[in-house]
């Protein structure tokens, strides 16, 4: 364990991480105190391991090819609380803090539009909360 | 608007789906009541369509490289309640409620592994809910 890390990581759990053929994982920020799910981007194993440095979520930029930390312009940074991996080590999850909007649209998070609901659900849209407390 | 669909769809947010090169696209399974995030899963367009005609997630299964209608075998199926697409196309939410766990290991969901946290939140591991209303 490196004093320089910010998060604690186990490192049986890293060994597990597989990532794709393109060297990179799905990662979905979640926020961590009202589980609304923010955005879903992808991390390379140099942004892991710069996440897992800084406390601060750094992505891997497809469109841009080159690493991307999160806010680096906007100043809307993720600050890191928790990471999760699942069950098959293909994907993560990552518990955060946000500052300002996830989204570069302003929205709060990226998943503000609904493509398809149940008209039997008598809650009716749950999009407001991305499944979180008002839905409880 | 078919009279068979199970859900309602916006056929104009349909068409701003991208499906990446091999035709998928990743999808979010997130408890519509606790906001858990439960599983994250691949659709290709005829399995997407399959979960609108009939209401219960049906995924893309990589390794089987066949449809995969979530609990198909174990009974453990995923009413859809809504679908939420994010702001540039490529990734898409299912709220859904869960019958039974939504894991293969018996786990209620797929991320109960924490491979890094942060020593400075007080709140300690968020794991156990996903994030959801025992963060709050």
């Amino acid at each position: 364990m490196s004093e320089s890390r910010k998060l604690n990581l186990s490192d049986n759990l890293m060994k597990e991480i597989k990532f794709n053929d393109q060297g990179l994982i799905p990662a979905v920020a979640q926020h961590f105190r009202t589980g609304e799910i923010l955005m879903l981007a992808y991390m390379n194993r140099e942004s892991l391991d710069k996440t897992i440095e800084t406390g601060n979520a750094t992505y891997w930029s497809r469109s841009r090819q080159k690493l991307w930390k999160k806010g680096e312009t906007s100043g809307h940074i993720q600050n890191v609380k928790q990471i999760l991996i699942d069950c098959d080590g293909d994907s993560i999850v990552l518990l955060i803090d946000q500052i300002g909007p996830a989204c570069h649209t302003g929205e709060a998070g990226c998943f503000y539009r609904v493509l398809a609901d149940d008209p039997e659900n008598a809650r009716g849209g749950c999009a407001g909360c991305g499944g979180g407390s008002c839905c409880g």
